[in-house]
């Protein structure tokens, strides 16, 4: 996987937290995922399918970080991952991979997003399925820390 | 969602248990899902996506279910969720809906399919941002119970 398709998923997460929860996220160190130890209390999943790309996008969130975001994205405060809290993560994940396809269809990527699904449950791993790498860039917030996950397979 | 939809998942779940890993499956009585108590130890998720249809489908089993299963198909026995047992979940979500895909594009509805993900981790919850409804089959084998979630919206 090439970089310019990794940093239109950093810059969307980036922006949509920014604009959306009013929480900066600064990113981490990139690496591969080399087993399933990297773990989230909650978990947005969306796949990519096109004709010459697939690929899927997961987002981890702590409890502490998604509980404020949801909080600042809805202008209450929550202490619970409420079923609210849990669409919030379905409506981070669709509005990143939103306008990741907008930048990746200027690269000759053309996908269509699939339906997200989110995980709860304290402690779960998430993994993939990809003949590709998986490729983890974790985000520091001032409440914690969350990852992204990103594998995507192209073929011309 | 039409019964011409949700059948061929049916079809398909239980035809990949019978011959992949000789384990009969029966479809229990199928229901809307009305919240998220559902639970499996692990899921595999995978999505659709097309130009006029998207979707997801979900495959949770319970613990005992899986490694019944994994060990038919490897012809190992396996007693703890170990990576490869992990690894049959997505190959499982793969082959069900690599068959569906060719039966609803028979209907009519295009889509290709996104890169698995699965998830584990004791008692997790699964929930999709949909504006259509989820459907849940429950399945009875011989070790215990395992669930379909499908959610698919069409605009033509």
């Amino acid at each position: 996987m090439k970089a310019d398709i990794i940093n239109p998923f950093i810059e969307s997460i980036i922006n949509v937290l920014s604009t959306m929860a009013n929480t900066t996220a600064q990113q981490g160190k990139i690496f591969l995922k080399k087993d399933n130890l990297a773990k989230g209390d909650v978990t947005g999943i969306i796949g990519m399918a096109g004709e010459k790309a697939k690929g899927s996008l997961a987002i981890s969130f702590t409890e502490p970080v998604i509980l404020h975001v949801a909080s600042n994205m809805l202008g209450e405060k929550y202490t619970t991952l409420e079923p609210i809290v849990i669409d919030m993560v379905s409506e981070i994940v669709n509005m990143v991979l939103g306008s990741v396809k907008n930048t990746l269809a200027e690269k000759g990527y053309i996908f269509d997003m699939s339906i997200p699904s989110t995980i709860s449950g304290h402690n779960h791993n998430v993994s993939h399925k990809t003949i590709g790498p998986v490729i983890i860039v974790p985000f520091m917030t001032s409440i914690g820390d969350f990852f992204i996950e990103v594998c995507f397979e192209s073929w011309d």
